[in-house]
């Protein structure tokens, strides 16, 4: 036998019937909630031309991502998010793009890096939506509402999403004039909340004391909407400041959406600062290592594709959206079949019409297929967890077993009979 | 900008919002009657190890699968069929495997050779269904009942089953004693109907009269069950003559299922002898060129992993029933917005409450993002189709406008202003 024949590679999962049932329902929910906001769900292609994802400010890094070549030899890959391609295929498939735009996807994505319950995983499935088109604290706030109820439809309760700004950065090392390295290392250290290097780096420049204080403080700025109070006295430049009072209105209209007590501020939050430009924010679970969600405001990226349109989305992870529900001990069951029948070949036909009408009143019904003595069929049913068994020996002669509590199917079952008898 | 950076690679699809609720829709039909039926889904990874798909008896041929490598240089395939990874998952991920098991899946597969409405699709969508453990005419039944459940649930209507039974062409073929290379030659020269291609390989062999009657007659032999009963006269060899009883046996299960308006015997069908083993059934509808489902029994690919269990399955294309439902001119409308809700700061918070319990009330509501004059809402909300527009001055005012046939809005939302009135 090929040496991998029964291995799966690292990093991808064979998801069985129960968890596969459970990823359904959430993505159901999820997807429910999203539409009822007004999105509409694209689907974007699982691989695409390396260039798409070619990019001076994109979130993803080259090495991360699975590339083949075409017959052609042009390099593939498979994609490492989604919302590049919708960013692509904003600038390019719809002849009059009218704003806003609301559109949301579910699907699965690719990277070598993606960490997940202390390994990697490398496809994942992300639900999404992006609001194109309107740069407003309204916007900010509705794709960071939009994602709080849709983990609430999961029934997760025990998260909070914590909201930046990087334009709050920004301004600060603008401030200061710290070359691009520099800034890039500093955005390292307070990530990593490493208050010494921190202080390090700053000493080696000759900032203001304000500016000193407010960048030494990053890695504590995180809390209720006090941090903003506070800070704000203390920051003098311009586009900090805006960001501040971006980041004040969004968070005021958030808890007119009666939210807050979902909402935590942090002015450390400083990732990806090529990619985002706005308002960022990420969504944390008690016992979770990582992010459930992620998001923010991009208005450079569909630019990239020829179309100046501003952005603001979110990714949820729904791998770690269930491990997160699982941590919570949430219970979920795996559906069940209501009946199996069981028939002599005399009452096939019946048999057959007998599931038909059970199965269009909703009820899920199994044929036995073979030849058993009661008993194992019994054996069957108890083992498969089914509650009811109906054996039809012929057009006339059917009989009704419940093993456990399938009322639901006696009831349907003896309505049906009634019904056909005084047709 | 890159060169490939605002293309797609031939073969892939952005599937934009209308096509994309209208594949949802059709997944989740096919998806519930699967269901109905007591069918459980799983989902493999969307890419395996090669080896996986390297094996004799395979459906699909190395040069159609889109390979890569890992980071330790291993082969990857993105999955060129997803039976095959079910198999692989059969015979390692259950402990104790009880027979018979049903399962199902939805997604994508992957390949370079997929015809589409005259091109090729390299990644499609597949919904598909595996019977494990049985190797009855009632298993071969149920599974091609269960398409056609699934298939008249999405609306279509106009569309035939046809089945064979591989079996037949295998012991007519070993009755002649052909060698391995003039069977395959004889089997390309029946499948594509070459009637004189066939007469002359037939007559470079001396075969005995009936023998060589019923090889030449094996395009033609397509019709009702009268097929069988006709062929059956002049079939010596046992193994093509059980293989007629067990599709004789197959039909009259469907006959009870009351399906046999949608089925059609065709005993020319020699599709991938190596991989088949028994009924073979493909589906195909007016207008189309491809089948819209092909499966049939395959009792030796899951030995290949280790396990000895016979399977019955099928995969229908969802792509490919999409075109099919669309050249029955099926009216799919996408889902549309109920209504806008339009706010002034001061009604901001009042407005997200009404939102929100018109949501809870299963009405898709956006809000309007920004400021604007009333026209300029109208003109939105027209350009948008959306026939109701709410607007909330402050706590106390607000407004219902409808534009169109929005009694559904009107409704609920009278219903929900008069009930707060009554708190």
């Amino acid at each position: 036998m090929e040496r991998w024949k029964l291995h799966t590679p690292e990093g991808v999962q064979d998801i069985l019937e129960k968890d596969c049932n459970f990823k359904r329902q959430i993505e159901e929910q999820v997807g429910n909630v999203f539409q009822s906001y007004g999105y509409y769900e694209i689907q974007p292609p699982s691989f695409e031309f390396y260039d798409v994802f070619a990019s001076e400010s994109g979130l993803i890094k080259q090495e991360t991502m699975f590339k083949f070549f075409d017959h052609q030899g042009r390099i593939l890959v498979l994609r490492p998010d989604i919302t590049t391609p919708i960013a692509r295929i904003l600038a390019t498939k719809y002849q009059e793009l009218s704003v806003p735009k609301r559109l949301c996807y579910i699907g699965n994505a690719f990277r070598y890096d993606e960490p997940y319950q202390g390994a990697k995983l490398r496809e994942f499935t992300q639900a999404g939506l992006e609001l194109i088109g309107v740069n407003t604290p309204e916007a900010d706030a509705e794709v960071i509402a939009v994602t709080i109820h849709a983990l609430l439809s999961t029934g997760l309760t025990d998260f909070q999403i914590e909201i930046g700004q990087i334009s709050f950065f920004k301004g600060l090392m603008n401030q200061t004039g710290l070359d691009e390295s520099d800034v890039e290392q500093m955005r390292l250290l307070i990530d990593h909340k490493d208050s010494l290097g921190i202080e390090e780096l700053v000493q080696s420049y000759a900032l203001e004391d304000q500016l000193k204080e407010v960048i030494l403080s990053l890695p504590s700025l995180f809390g209720g909407i006090e941090v903003i109070d506070k800070i704000e006295k203390i920051t003098i430049n311009e586009q900090s400041l805006d960001a501040l009072n971006n980041l004040r209105r969004v968070y005021e209209i958030l808890v007119d959406y009666g939210l807050e007590k979902y909402i935590s501020i942090d002015l450390g939050m400083v990732q990806s600062m090529h990619y985002y430009t706005g308002v960022i924010f990420k969504g944390f679970t008690h016992g979770l290592g990582f992010p459930i969600c992620s998001g923010g405001r991009y208005d450079c990226l569909i630019k990239e594709f020829g179309k100046d349109l501003s952005a603001m989305g979110v990714a949820i992870g729904i791998n770690r959206l269930m491990s997160a529900l699982d941590r919570q001990q949430f219970d979920f069951a795996l559906w069940k079949v209501d009946s199996v029948i069981y028939y002599m070949e005399a009452g096939r036909k019946r048999a057959f019409e007998i599931a038909d009408a059970l199965r269009k009143q909703g009820l899920i019904i199994q044929m036995y297929l073979g030849n058993a003595a009661y008993e194992q069929i019994v054996e069957y049913a108890k083992e498969k967890e089914i509650d009811g068994i109906i054996t039809v020996f012929d057009k006339e002669n059917i009989e009704l077993n419940n093993l456990l509590t399938g009322e639901k199917v006696k009831t349907t079952f003896k309505q049906l009979i009634s019904d056909r008898q005084s047709e």
